[in-house]
Parts: structure tokens; sequence; C-alpha cells
């Protein structure tokens, strides 16, 4: 168990710091452009300059708060000539260290371009800036009878979401951000406004800039409007949760579920662990062992006969009879403990910060991937809970750890690097939906090998010259 | 009606044509490792110089007949020391050029790398050669229970379906080939081989390189093997046809059903001059009416639950009741007559060639997308047919015109430019699902604006920086 870490296992040093010191000039230029919107206070940088993820804080120089595609355009056409590092921000939640200022530069704050443009409530289509939150366009659209499903837990910007490639709890039904982003306004690196994609439903026009730019982790430009897919409120929802004898049950009624093409809409692990954290934040009574949380869409008669089918599987692997949430309330009360579930953890351990893992493979060897997982982790002796969004074979494994003892940031990453390894020889990937930030740009070598992230960053320089766009993240230069 | 076309629709003079001469070090290079898989005839080399457009002819230099992953390498690593075109060739069902060796070089035949590598029934992928085509895939995967539902018509290859970004009927449910590539193996413009994806349902690990690539016809490297997500065999399938009094009324009852969220799995528009066509063709006696060829999955009861909200919203449209084809075979022969209707136009005007135009637009939009392109055709005076897979907003209205004569020629294509600038007027797009090839690269100017298409010339350029890569295609270089 004490094998030797690769060198791209040890980021929490941050040896990624290569500061460009900003030109008086270009912060005098933001500050006849945007007055107060530039900031360069100590707290202001400090919030821009971290995420959830437990590296140091790492602040900008400035922070400018955005208003519109011109302010966006204005600020990077500055960097441009400065050759000044920009970050676009949006709520700070991303967990990889997207967001720290490993170079210094400009955090871009979108968080006040936060208007639901246009809902094309006949077109099932809505365009937003890149400063909404899903939870802000879910309650705009609400008289529509349409929804937005991406849900990464967290109320986070749909331009952040877009920029990490986002999914979680309703992907298995509906897809991620990759499937369900029509098209961008996105400011290039040289400051100039380009648009991509339409609002049909499909189109073989060119190449994919939409796609290139989703997951790109601001890289390539900054996104600024986004043309989303909604979709009609089903006329039943059902959610149930089913308790399971051990976690390998779960999976394997998980499985099942998928390979006979259920169209679940949300099918949720949560280990003891996770339930506990959660019982006690969120004041419920769950039993603390292994369980599927699931959510039906549909008409009333399909809800009923995919719940049947599932439940009928659940009970060949032991899983006891479905509770149901019959009310929006109980269902609303069980989502928002699970996603609660994050901050509930963190406050099972004072002081802590908690790393998330984030392998997603193929779904037949996800029993396996989580089996030894859990193994590796109870025989490390820290903390740790998981959640998972099984039915895309996604999990996240989180470690409670003191992000002062090295020894233990250490052991901890050390087991990532063996989720990780196991993985891509399960023919999966390092992350299902975090993205890759500082922390995974040595994994995604292993997983797409040199070929292909020299293509990466063939693309990335033909696209930002100057390497201002978020620099230092996905690749090294 | 006679306004000037705008200088890019004038595609079929080719003045394209860039012809760079083949060295003779080349050839001789070919020969000496391929053999007879290297051929210089004539009809070979026509046969892999034309696709299904009105272009004239236009063949490449040689055609090299590739039967592993290292022969196409081979192949692209001596084009690249020699600054030679490369043109990648599936079975030559494209539609806009896409074949045509405008500036000379080599085609690289795919149609003997035909094998289904692997099928992970458990995981619901198949990895397969470019050149399998998708009728050999679902021959192949039959008894696994899975099927693969991309279907644009024509028994393409996977590849040139991927180059392609292909869609068809079942898209309205299953997505395009957008969305149905997990991962990739491609050749680079340098002869290196590069692996794109993994199996994993989702991922969040760096640039898509894997959409980069779908879509990109050829123009940024050779796609070689293609993993697909497959789906499981619906429990039950009814196909149905229903007349409707005018084709407003079919298209309305169309945009309803999405605008429910009837997950309807095909939903074809066909014209009276379409079924007029396919009747002489497959002895069939549908009712020569606009109509609408529709297909459920899913389980009996969601079917039949489908089925008669469709019905009921056809019926308020003044739709006759539903003909059900009620039996496998029955199934079978209409939509092998819609996959005919092309083939089976072709027959009802001697001597001539099908130019089909592909205009994709927001659902709200379809009606008077549809309506007035007919307005205009009916007063062309030209034989025109109609079919389209209206649940995605997508439609082909199809000319039949004398390649021999250019005011036909040059009556179509402003047509096209109306029927373009009308569907970029409503928010759509130039091409649904047939791609750029020659003959929409000023369409796709119009559509993307200068600075996207600039933005996708970067990257041709960086991955491809002796365009080599089936060049002259899409944008200009």
């Amino acid at each position: 168990m004490n094998a030797p870490l690769p060198d791209h296992a040890l980021p929490h040093s941050l040896t990624h710091l290569q500061p460009r010191p900003m030109p008086q000039a270009m912060l005098a230029a933001l500050r006849a452009r945007f007055g107060e919107r530039c900031s360069t206070a100590a707290a202001v940088r400090e919030q821009h300059g971290r995420d959830e993820s437990t590296y140091p804080v790492t602040p900008p120089e400035a922070v400018v708060f955005c208003e519109s595609n011109e302010d966006v355009a204005a600020v990077v056409a500055l960097a441009a000539a400065h050759a000044v590092p920009v970050i676009p921000f949006g709520v700070g939640s991303s967990l990889e260290g997207h967001l720290l200022a490993v170079q210094g530069g400009v955090s871009i704050d979108l968080s006040r371009m936060n208007r639901v443009l246009k809902v094309h409530a006949d077109d099932l289509t809505a365009t937003v800036q890149a400063g909404v939150t899903r939870e802000q366009l879910n309650r705009e659209i609400r008289d529509t009878g349409l929804f937005f499903p991406i849900d990464p837990g967290a109320n986070a910007s749909l331009g952040g979401m877009a920029a990490t490639r986002a999914s979680g709890t309703n992907a298995v039904r509906y897809g991620t951000m990759r499937e369900n982003v029509l098209g961008l306004t996105v400011v290039t690196a040289a400051g100039e406004l380009i648009h991509t994609g339409t609002r049909a439903k499909k189109s073989a026009a060119g190449y994919d800039l939409t796609r290139l730019f989703v997951g790109s982790e601001g890289t390539l430009g900054v996104m600024t409007e986004i043309t989303l897919k909604l979709y009609p409120l089903p006329e039943a929802v059902s959610a149930a949760v089913c308790h399971f004898p051990s976690i390998a049950a779960a999976v394997r009624t998980t499985i099942q579920t998928i390979q006979m093409g259920v169209p679940i809409a949300r099918c949720e692990l949560l280990d003891a662990h996770a339930i506990r954290a959660v019982n006690r934040h969120s004041r419920l009574t769950l039993r603390e062992a292994p369980m599927l949380l699931m959510e039906f869409h549909g008409s009333e008669a399909s809800v009923q006969e995919q719940a049947e089918t599932v439940q009928a599987l659940a009970r060949e692997q032991g899983g006891e009879d479905f509770q149901w949430a019959r009310t929006p309330e109980e269902r609303t009360k069980l989502w928002t403990a699970r996603h609660q579930a994050y901050f509930a953890a963190l406050q099972t351990r004072a002081g802590c910060r908690c790393q998330s893992t984030d392998t997603c493979v193929p779904i037949s060897h996800l029993a396996e991937s989580i089996d030894e997982s859990i193994r590796e982790a109870e025989a490390s002796g820290i903390p740790y809970w998981i959640v998972g969004h099984v039915g895309d074979g996604n999990f996240h494994l989180s470690y409670l750890l003191d992000p002062s003892d090295p020894a233990e940031l250490a052991a901890v990453e050390r087991l990532n690097v063996q989720m990780v390894q196991r993985a891509l020889r399960l023919q999966g990937t390092c992350t299902g939906e975090h993205g890759i930030g500082l922390h995974k740009m040595g994994y995604l070598v292993e997983e797409a090998g040199e070929g292909a992230v020299a293509m990466m960053r063939s693309i990335k320089q033909a696209l930002d010259p100057r390497n201002i766009m978020n620099p230092g993240k996905v690749f090294a230069a």
C-alpha cells in the first residue's frame, strides 16, 4: 500500500504556481472602465481564489464583476493586450482547483450576468446568461410546465456547469451538459464575441464548437450566454428509497435496471456513512444501511410500471420494500437531504475538508470499482462516505481529511490514484463530472494518452496563443 | 424570385478545383506497401470521386483499400511527407460533395475495415471498425437483444455516419451520432494513432475530442474505430401511418407531440409526391396524401399510451385513424419503402439527379419553414418530393433535376438559398444531418458567422498544418 505515488499525484504543494504579475497599466485600465466593479480587496480576492477542493487559497490579483458580454470582452481584450490570465468565476462550487489563480491575473465574476434572456417554451429551449444558477432557472420557468433537469447537487451557475461538463442525479435519463447545451455565446481569447450552435435540436454544420467549449474549464474562452434544452415536467413523478443488505446488492440492482432499459430518472446510491450524516443534518430517520434513492418520471402508468420492474429486481437482491415519498414535499425533503450530504458530511469531522473522487466506469464494472475502493478506504482508517450516480457508473468516495496534515493528504491522494488507475483498467474515466482542474492533469494523460493530450494542447494554442484563458488547468502548457 | 444568388451559391462549377499533383515517389511508395490494394484504375478512381450529390465526378489520383489502423496510418504518413490530400471513403452515400477529390490525392477506402471488434452487451456498447455499416452492426448484434438506432436511410458506414454527424429516423428519440459515439480511434494528420473517450457513459476529462471529430467530415483525421452506445430492443414496437388533409395538419400534430414530451421513436412526414414514388417502387397502395409514418417503442402499456395520445392529437388536426403495421414483416415493409423513397423518386424522372435540402429549425417554426418552401417549390415547376424527420424540425425537400441543364441547377440553387436563409432567420441550421461538404461552405459562414468559422479554421490549421485531410471541404483554407 506504500507504492510510490506518480509525480502527478502530488498536487497539493501547488507546484504549478507561476505568477505573472499584472502590469499597473492593466489595473489602471480596469479601474477606469469598471470603477468599483473592479476590486482588489483581499476578502474579495480570497473568495475568488478558492473552490471546494482541498487546495490552499490562491487569489487572483483583481476581480471584475461583469454585467454584459461587452464587459467580459473588454476585460479579455485588456488581458490579451497585457498577456494577463483571466479566470471565469460562477459560484465557486468546483471541486478540483479550477478557479485558483495559479498564474495570477483577473477573476471574471459572472454572478451579475444572471438574467434568463429568453424562454421558448414551444421549442423547449431557454437562453440564459452564464451566471444564472440552475435553481434560479427552474424557478423562473416554473409556470411554463417545463424544467431543466441537470442537477449536480450544488446550486451551480449554468456557465460553471457547462465549463465542467457537469451532470449529477438526473443524467442517467436526461444526459449531461454535453447533451443539453444547444448553443453558446463565447468571448474568445482575443476578446471577440462568437456564437456557436443554433436553437435547432440537431445540426451537421461544421465543427462542434459548442461541445468543444463545454468541458473546456475556461481554458479556451469565456462562455457568457448558453442556450439549453428544456423538458416537459413529467405527468407523474415518484421517488422511493430502498435499503439493501450490502452496497454490492444495491449496485447489482442498478446494473440490471440499466441493462433492462428502464428509463429511471434518478438512481442514487448512499452508503451508511452518508445516511448517518444526512440524518443528523436534515433530521431524518433513514435506516443507516446501503440505500438507493430513486425517482421515476413519466405517465402514471409508466411510472408504476418502472417502479414495479425495479422493485422486483431489488427484491431478488435482498432489497426491502420501497418506501415511497408520495407528496412533492416529501420528495423535496429527500432530495434536499441528498444534496446537503456534502455539507452534512463536512460537519462530522471538525475542521475537515472533503476530497471527493469521481471515477465513472462502464456499468458492468461498477460493482468491482466500488467494492475494491471501499476495501481500500476501510483499510486506510480515514473517515469517508459514498454517494453515487450509480445508474451512470459514476460514484464519489469522499474522504474527510485534515488539510493541515500532509500525511493524510498524501494517503488520500494515494487512495485516489489507486481508484483512478482501477477505473482506467476497467475502461472508465478519471472524472465523470467534476473535471480535470489542477488536480487531475496527470490522470488525464494516463487516461487519454500523450497523443490526445498533445492534440488538446494544439487546440488550446491555436485558440489562445498567449495562454491567458485559465492557464495551468487541464494540462500543462 | 430572380434576386442575384450569393457568390457561394454557385458550387456546381467546381471552382474549388485546385489539383495538387501527386509526386511519383508517393505513388511508388504506396504501390510498394499496398501492391494491388493501391489502385489507379479509372473505374475505381471514378467510383471514389463521386457521391450522391449533383456534382460532376472528380476522381482521386489513387485509391488505397486499407485493412487495418496501421494501413491507414501508413497512407497518411506518406501523404503528410508529400503534402498530398487524403479523403476517407466509406460507401459513398454522402450528399454534399464530401468525397470529391477537388485537390487530387488519395482516397482511403475503409470498406474492408468491416469487423465488429467487440460487443459489450452488459454495458450497452460496441466497438466497430469504421467500415462496418449500420445494417451489418444490427445483424451482428441481433442475438444480444440490443440494437443501434441511428438510421440515416442509406446503409452507410458507421465511419461515414460519424464523419457527417448523421441522424435520420430514430434521432427524435435516441439522438444523433453526436450523442451516440462514446470514443474513437483516429489517425491524425501526422499519421499517428490516438484514442478519444472511454467506454464510460459520461466523462468530464479534458476537451471533447470525440465530438470534435464527429461531424468533421474527414478534415481533421481519419476515424478508424468507433465505440457506440447500444440500446435494449424495446419490449414492444408498433408502427402506424396516418393521413392528413394537409402537410400543415401533419406538422401541427408533430409539433404538439413533441411539446407534450411523448417519447415517440420515429415521426416521419411524407408528402403525396414521395408516397406516389414509394407506391410505384415498392408496390404499396398507400393513399397519396400527406402522411405521418410513426413508430412507438416501450413496454406494451407505454406503446399503447403513446399511440393513444398521438392519435387524439392527430384527430384534432383532421388526421384519419391510424393504420397499424402489426407484424414485424409489415413494419419492415413500410420502413424499407420509406428508405427507398430516394431511389424510388430518382426513377420518376429519366436521367435526373436529386438535390436534397436539409434545413432544421426549432420545432415551433417547422410549419412556417415547410409551408413557404412548398410554395416556392410549386412556383418553380421543378419536380420535387418531401420527406422529413419532422419530430426534430428537420425535413428534406428534394428536387429532381436535369444535371446537364445549368438553368435548372441555378434555379434549384436559388430555391435552396431561400430555404436556408429562411431557416437561419427562424434560428435553425443549414444542415440537420447531411453536413457541409463542398456545397454548403457559404451557408456555414452565414449561419455561424465569420468569427466562428475562423475558429474552426484555426483548429484545422493546428491539427492539419499541411492541409492534407480532405482539403477544400467545410470551409476554405
